[in-house]
Order: structure tokens, then sequence, then C-alpha cells
């Protein structure tokens, strides 16, 4: 059997990193790239001499392809863009915009181009404009999220109904079991934020690694619905966001919630390790994990629990 | 291979049928057992004297078992439980309140008992209770739905990690790829409502049916999260209810909602086909489905489609 994926990206394993703000750097990226599936440096949060370093540094630590995920939201996403080219980064995941806005201008640089959707929508817009793959995220994902609100489990078939690139599936995944169930629901790849957040490599503060690990089922949470819905660890900061969308209504609300957000929360919380009022962008799956192993390790458990799940499944449904 | 769930209930596929208040009375549920399933019969909007016609008449329809789903936070649970075991009903899935509350009795009747739970925690005490299975129903399933919004896709997981008894899959299932992906992440079975509800045999009315063969991914929407939380299918009532909740906070928003709900909504919408004010309770996966065939075809269907599936899963990731 052939994958879509693994030959798109030239890897081994149809995995790849989720790449987060303030989480992925070239330390988790290489060491997924160095595993045998795609790692990818999150962008977003660097500005871009901040970018050439960690490539560089990516590229010291690892002889294989590895990406840089641009959330097209943010004024710098040209100058990241750039800046990575510069250095043959070949691998771009684009984010949080219109995948109108570079894909053009980055295949004719002879990059590979994934575009992230929340809606099946969105992906046909994504394919229209020339991208080689879809992330199809659902709404269990940590992070910024769509507002439709479509889980994983409904938002994957209905993408690979409509579009004929492939399909990779993001959003409460973070076993083997996971893989399988959403190659069965049609997706060639995954993608893996919380799980490759919860590892030795990830720049994730070990303060905020360590409250994950205490977390429940529905310790996560949709904030700020109203203006940029995003998932969030339950924490003083997540509830006072709470309390304020309980409290106001329209314009108000929207006024209070940007007022409340302010700078520099996400940074804090996830890379600084302020518990109580920084933003803790985390999946929804982050209570199915129960240890902080290496990437390695995460990587040879998740081809060992895929395999042990495959062969557990019966090949018919008649008993 | 043997599965518990068609063990436990002596049946030949693991597909339930979801328990519906206006839809699955006693064609739909006999269909579904005659096809080798477990139909159910919805008791909730049935008052005792309906509930015995529709018993007796599924009798009539299948010498194949099925059973009742009784919703307990009616004042009616009692008499409909009586009702139905006094019929010689032996399988009750219950929901919508405490499991403690009629578990033992009905084992005591020499019943199988189920319960409905959204969450990990609530599985855990199902299982205390004493049932002989859970149903695990995920944020994307329609009609009354978990605080915690925890989906299929993270919730089984964590429920089959949490009990020793078999978990039936709900919410966002609607084809035997649905079907594969669940049993892949640990359920022994899988309960349908909307792709049922959508078959010639379901009680909905037909204007509902033609309606939901319209909807988008995006059509439903979770409503009343403050009060009863329930996915509806969007109508003019349910942007009604979203306005409400747009525009009041607190205790004034639950009293707005409860006088704006009034009553007969979901027997208007669901049963007699009122689409602008009655209540439309329907699953997010309904914008996958495009047809409104008989059970028989879709047992056939999900039952070739879990095959398909299954044999076009890589035994291992590695490519």
């Amino acid at each position: 059997m052939s994958n879509p994926i693994t030959k798109l990206f030239n890897v081994e394993y149809p995995i790849v990193q989720g790449g987060m703000i303030w989480v992925s750097g070239s330390k988790l990226a290489a060491a997924v790239s160095s595993a045998g599936g795609l790692g990818i440096i999150g962008a977003g949060s660097m500005k871009p001499d901040v970018l050439k370093e960690h490539i560089l540094k990516a590229q010291s630590l690892t002889s294989k392809p590895f990406g840089v995920n641009v959330p097209l939201l943010y004024s710098g996403a040209e100058e990241q863009i750039n800046c990575a080219l510069d250095l043959g980064v070949k691998i771009f995941f684009t984010s949080a915009g219109t995948p109108k806005k570079f894909t053009a201008y980055l295949k004719n640089k002879g990059a590979v181009v994934v575009h992230v959707t929340s809606s099946p929508e969105l992906a046909v817009k994504c394919m229209d404009a020339g991208v080689d793959a879809i992330v199809a995220e659902g709404y269990e994902a940590g992070g910024h999220n769509g507002r439709e609100e479509i889980t994983t489990m409904t938002l994957i078939p209905q993408v690979c109904a409509k579009v004929n690139i492939p399909v990779i599936a993001a959003g409460g995944i973070a076993t083997g079991a996971g893989i399988a169930a959403c190659l069965a629901l049609g997706a060639s790849g995954v993608q893996m934020g919380t799980r490759f957040l919860m590892t030795k490599e990830s720049s994730a503060h070990e303060n905020f690694k360590n409250l994950a690990l205490q977390s429940l089922p529905h310790s996560t949470q949709m904030a700020m619905r109203s203006t940029v819905p995003v998932r969030l660890l339950n924490n003083q900061f997540a509830n006072e966001i709470k309390k304020i969308e309980e409290t106001y209504t329209g314009d108000e609300l929207k006024t209070k919630l940007t007022e409340h957000l302010g700078k520099f929360r996400a940074m804090n919380g996830m890379h600084k390790g302020e518990l109580d009022q920084g933003e803790l962008e985390i999946g929804q799956v982050v209570s199915l994990i129960k240890s902080v192993p290496s990437v390695a390790e995460v990587m040879r458990e998740l081809i060992d629990d895929y395999q042990k799940t495959i062969s557990r499944l019966p090949k018919n449904l008649s008993f």
C-alpha cells in the first residue's frame, strides 16, 4: 500500500506534529521529523530573527524534512514565509486566513502547501486555491478553532467527500487507535498537537505540562465564541473569560473580552508557565494523556497501538 | 470473533437504533430488529396507553428482541417502565437521570439495562449502579446532550479506559466507516439516531426529513446551553433561541428560554412537521445523509461499508 501524505512530505509515517505557538520550536519539530513523522515549527509566535534561529537549529538537528506553520492573521506572515523560503524550507502549513493569499506564491517557489480548515466548505476553497493537502480540524482541537463546531467524527468524512486531495485529520487524536479511527473515516494522515505538546522536547513550560497531566475529560472549554473561538485548559483566566461571557452580551461583551485578553497571555501561560493568568491552549484529548515521554517513545507507541488496533478489528460486523 | 453487544442483546449486528422521542415508534424499532440490529422504542413522548400500543405492535411485527428507551427526567418514567415490563420487554435503555434510580429494580425483573452517558465520570457511576452496558454519547449527537461537550473521538477511549463493561458509541455515526472508527476507539458497538431518523420507517414528519436532506455541515447548533442543552436543526425557532441567548444573561436568560420553549415544540416540529416554530432535534452528522431509504437498505449499506473500510485500512503505518 502507498500513502499520499508520506509521499507528499517524503516521510515514513503519515503523522504530522501540529504547529503550536510557543510550544513547537526547532527541538520538537526536529525530534518528530527524526522519528519519521513531519515536524512543524510554529512560526506564529516568532519574529523573523527567532524563526531563522529555529529553522537553522532544526536543520542542524535533523536531515529529515520539516515544515513551518504560518497563521495568516498576523501582520508578520509574509515576512515569516519569506524568511523560511530563504532558508530552504519546502513545506508550509498555513492557517487562520484565506488560502488564496499565499498558495500560488509558495507553489511558484516550489513549496508544498497545506491549509488548515474547520469546515468542508473551506476545504473546497483550499482545493480551488491549489493547496496540496488539507488539515481538517475538529471542534475538540486545542487553540483557535472554527465557529461551526464540527467535530472530527463528522468533519473528516464530509471533507473527504468534497475534495480530491489528501486530507489530514486533526482534533482529538492522541493514540494509534485514534489514528486508525481517522483513517477509517477517510483521512490519509493525522495531525496531533496536544500529544506532542506533552513530550520532553516541546517548549511548553513544565508547569503547563504538569497541570495538563492532572486534567479531566471536561478540563478544557471553548472560550471567546463571540470573538476568536479558542479551546483552553481551565484555569483562573479561562474562568474569568467565562464569567465575562455569562455577564455581558453584544458589543459590550466583545469589548470586555478584548480588554481582558490584553497581550502576551499565550506566551505567559504556555511558555512562561504562569498558570493562573496565562492562556493555556490545549486540545480536549489532553485528559487521555498520562505521561510526558520523549517524542521517539510517543512515535513508537503510536505505531504499536495502531497495529494492535487494526489486528483486533473484526473483518465484518455479523456475529 | 465474538462481540459482547450482540451477545448481550442476542442480535446479529452490534448496531443499536437510538431511542428518539416522536421518531422511533414500533415501526422503526421492529424494522431495525428484523434487519439484525437492536430497535428501540422511544418511550419519552408516550403516555402508557400509547407505549403499550407500540410495544404490542412491535411484537406483532418482529420476532426479534427490541428495547425501550426511558428518559428518567419525566414524571411518567416509572409507569413507562412497568408498562414495558408487564408486556415482556427485557431490554431497557435509560437516560437523562441517575442510573441508581431503576437499575436494581430492572435487573431484579430479569431485564438488561443500559444507561446513556456523556462523560467518563458518569460512565463509572453507571457501572457502579450495575448496568450491563453503557452508551457513551458525544457532543455531536442530536437532541439532549451533556454539558461537558466531550466529542465522540475523545469520549469513547476515555470511557473504555474507565469501565469494564461493554461500551456503545454514539454521536456522529452514520456510516460503516463511522462504525469502524468507533470500534477502533474501543467501543463494542454503536448507537445511531439520526441515520435511522432518516429512513422510511421512522415517524419523523416528511417535512422534517426533507428539510434535513438539505442540511449543510453547520446546519445544527447546540441550543439552550444554560438550561437544557439540546442539538437542533437550524430553523426559525432555533434562531429565536440563539437571539435570546445573545441578548440576555443569568436568571433572565433562563426565564426567557423557558418561556419561549413553551410546550409541544418537539411534537410539533418532529412529528407534525411544523418547520418554523417546531423543535427539530437532530445530530450533526445529518449533513452526511443524502437519502431516506428503508431500514433494510441502511443496514445493508452499513455492513458493506464497514467491510470495505476494514479492507482498505493499512496493517501498519510505515510507508
